[in-house]
């Protein structure tokens, strides 16, 4: 395979897949995201060119990933999270589809349910919710705020920590009562991972003073992180 | 750590995470679900106790993790998928800390993206999905189907393919147009993979002879397999 585009995890690195770590080991070039463990960028070879992709806009990377991978070289894209769930890996794949250059995608432990669950929340539970909807919430007034609120289950915002007092008002608005348990998973499975729970008309003010990247969970699942973060350790 | 629950991921054997591995690795007892690859297994110690989950109830599985992790054995639960993305992961963590036995969840690749990502399919892509809501199919009937339909983005479907035909009904009664492109992926990332590809209203049909673990698809992103399927090669 010319170039291999991986996901990294949620920022624990042994949460990167048996299959992930081996492309990174095989690396003659790694394009890492800021957000991924420096400590998997390391285990690329001694001799791999490594390339911080917060240098370069999305063309460059493209335009990048498509030159070295033309030339047979091993080339691993380290994306954070899954490459496929908000991760613009799609993008990478068509560009490189385009040019004719053979790639795969090795998913990746996306922070959808590893950041709830990190913070003791399962996503889906039995009788309380069987449906969960992950929305991009980096522009809140472009949501269809209606609809999310009606979703029945588990509402899980990327990039939702900026304007979390906005998407709150909103989902409150449409119907979702401001009772309704909240999350904010800060730095998940890292060792500065932060958490806070409150009412979903109480979480932007509780969730205040916490750093990006940020997972926002709302929904009666919630509640389960009482029972379930008592005697539960951490994964690290 | 006791009890630990993990995520085998999708299928394919090299997509459970380094972590998980480590505790397959160590394991005294091991507790497998059907589903998950034989190799798997195979990694724990020959002298670990194997015991397959589905010759055992729900609350004799819980029972039996409380019973071995109270007397300080190294116990793992390995679940398909992820345990708390429609793996019943959030009862036996109850079970567990209702029994004041330590536990630790170690999350695991989920077919939710991973399936449609072997076909070729991000499930959100900039442009076409910011959204994607994912829900257990198995009884059609309870499903609200109108807030469904409504929601924008892509719709993942688990446990969806016994009733797909009436599923599709249901969507497209309230409003998802029968031309949205959709897939049904068998045995994601396994020797045994097959995708299938149709508009919502004629998917049924077409998924005719799939067998199970099967996910169903549906959205704007489905069309983008036809470029990415191209010069793709297998992740396996």
């Amino acid at each position: 395979m010319t170039v291999s585009l991986v996901g990294a995890g949620p920022g624990d690195p042994e949460l990167i897949t048996v299959k992930g770590l081996a492309r990174v080991r095989a690396a003659e070039i790694v394009v890492f995201d800021r957000l991924v463990a420096p400590e998997l960028v390391a285990e690329s070879p001694v001799a791999a060119l490594r390339i911080e992709r917060d240098r370069l806009t999305q063309d460059e990377v493209n335009a990048l990933l498509v030159a070295h991978g033309r030339r047979g070289r091993r080339v691993v894209r380290l994306k954070g999270g899954d490459p496929f769930v908000f991760g613009r890996g799609g993008e990478e794949a068509l560009a490189l589809a385009a040019a004719g250059v053979p790639f795969e995608v090795i998913p990746g432990i996306s922070s959808l349910a590893s950041a709830p669950a990190a913070a003791g929340i399962p996503v889906t539970h039995r009788g309380l919710a069987s449906t969960v909807t992950a929305f991009a919430a980096h522009d809140v007034e472009s949501l269809d705020a209606a609809a999310l609120a009606e979703v029945p289950g588990t509402l899980v915002a990327f990039m939702g920590l900026a304007s979390l007092e906005r998407l709150a008002e909103r989902l409150i608005e449409h119907g979702r009562p401001a009772a309704t348990p909240a999350a904010v998973v800060s730095a998940a499975t890292r060792r500065d991972e932060r958490v806070v729970v409150a009412p979903l008309g109480a979480i932007a003010r509780a969730a205040r003073g916490l750093c990006t990247p940020a997972l926002v969970v709302i929904g009666e699942v919630v509640s389960l992180r009482e029972a379930l973060a008592g005697v539960r350790r951490s994964a690290a």
